[in-house]
């Protein structure tokens, strides 16, 4: 059995890697060729645990997230894989979740990056500076010449560090800028990526501050949560999700839904998007949304990438069970 | 996070801590104050993966188990027992679950020896030389001071590795003998354990070779499977289960109930045993009946007991989330 550290897996994989098994992870959703069920949730006073299991076809990934939100000094999550053999049932790995989590939901956005945002988008806004926002802007700078990255933060001064470890990461080429206001944060941006736990929309009511950008919502994952404003809907040439669950889960997309400002039946999934030729080419310069809440699917795609990963290069402990 | 393989259990504790810890199990669950859902079972073609969680008050235990019944030189089951903290969250230990599941399915057993079993018993029956039937042979000898085992299966060239390894961990004090005939290995014992898989009774439907026995029930975990024959319910001066769950899990005691051998009411959970002074104590010599299906709480409690004891005597390998 491998165990792989938040160390091993950098070591292991680039974000770009995990970029393509977000790919790939589209391919087996349209296929419908996996098993995840719904996950399982246990309560006790504030404190959850979380299990998420799924069979990929190439692996079962389980992950296993407890939530204590009244943590002062330690994180309030907690987070493990554990990959099977799906030949065998044997125990393959187990891998840090949390930092595969800010990995994987980095490389969501990369991948709609990748997929949405014009090639030659040199500009990039990141509302929300935790540890998502921080993966997110790796992930969009692995796939477009991004020069300058703008980022507010509701408490600005958590900025200075974020700023400070995201400079380390990209390099000293892309310049980084503090902005005191999500206006002039977003206002010269290509592509605007909001992580926050917002229950307001985040971003201004305003379509001339919004238009001909791409839009990347991580932070909504609960139908009370909500990041976007109502005009985006208005003006937006598509509208899409990581996977059919979002559209329930995140207030993102039930709220603009269920007030009628977009048609449920306008909204792709990204594997269509990515796989269906007639959803077609998005029109250069066009306003589009990309909502992610995430699925099971893709933390055991992507724990099979690093285990894989990992074992080619010699990454990693083993342990003998 | 401290890792603990199949020997760093076997070096941090002891059979008879294990026997204390489902003992102090029974405490829990006679209070009532922990959380435990039903497991989860994902299922693929003949395949099964289980998620067992647990909040004890003092840990949080999941069990993760693949059950892959066409595995020819791989084991059917491997296990996994992931282990946080019941304060934070934070996860504290990833322990052998197959390892951990046979050592307290084993002290499950020897607590029923401990509490039911006549002081001075020195032979003990093992009906079934599997996985399950080993740990139970151990657990029964560390209780009572049992000078002879005697050993049935089905398949009686499998008697054979058994009987060497058993050797090999209780000493030469004590004698082992391979038996041909179930009878024959029941016939002397003062403790008869059976561990099989088999959906008819293992044992005879005579009531001369069954009275003033201890028997334990390990092997049938569902409806439809079954060791234990009629007419021992007919002499049993009691009726014990480890959980109220094993009343309608196990054939064992659920078709007794429906055929109407035995009254519901009849039938004590091992805490009230334990802990209700009411339950009185068992007539010296009388047919004893115990039938054990576990529970989650069983491991969670002895996963935290290995990782403490483990912590105490530095074993275990260290890890770095």
């Amino acid at each position: 059995m491998l165990f792989l550290s938040e160390q091993n897996i950098k070591e292991a994989v680039t974000m770009k890697d995990v970029i393509d098994a977000i790919d790939a992870t589209y391919g087996i959703y349209e296929t419908g060729k996996f098993q995840m069920p719904q996950r399982m949730q246990v309560k006790e006073d504030d404190n959850t645990l979380l299990l998420m299991p799924c069979f990929t076809g190439d692996a079962i990934g389980t992950k296993l997230v407890t939530i204590f939100p009244n943590n002062q000094t330690l994180p309030t999550l907690h987070g493990l894989v554990v990959l099977n053999d799906s030949e065998t049932g044997d125990i393959k790995g187990i891998l840090n979740g949390s930092f595969l989590t800010g990995m994987r939901t980095g490389a969501i956005g990369g991948s709609g990056v990748r997929h949405l945002a014009k090639n030659d988008a040199s500009t990039l806004a990141i509302v929300g500076t935790g540890v998502q926002g921080f993966y997110q802007a790796i992930a969009a700078c692995t796939e477009r010449p991004i020069r300058d990255i703008y980022l507010f933060n509701r408490s600005p001064e958590k900025i200075a560090a974020f700023k400070k470890s995201l400079q380390e990461w990209v390099g000293t080429d892309i310049s980084i800028h503090a902005n005191d206001s999500v206006n002039e944060a977003i206002k010269d941006a290509a592509i605007v990526i909001t992580a926050t736990t917002s229950k307001q929309p985040v971003l201004p009511d305003n379509p001339n501050l919004l238009k001909n950008k791409l839009f990347i919502g991580v932070g909504s994952f609960q139908p009370a949560m909500r990041e976007f404003p109502e005009s985006l809907f208005k003006i937006a040439g598509r509208v899409m999700v990581d996977t059919e669950h979002a559209i329930e889960e995140s207030g993102d997309i039930a709220t603009p839904i269920e007030k009628g400002w977009i048609d449920r039946e306008s909204i792709l999934t990204m594997s269509e998007q990515i796989s269906d030729k007639s959803a077609g080419v998005i029109e250069e310069g066009k306003t589009v949304v990309l909502k992610t809440t995430g699925m099971a699917l893709f933390d055991a795609v992507v724990a099979n990438l690093m285990y894989q990963k990992a074992q080619e290069k010699g990454i990693g402990t083993n342990l003998t069970m």
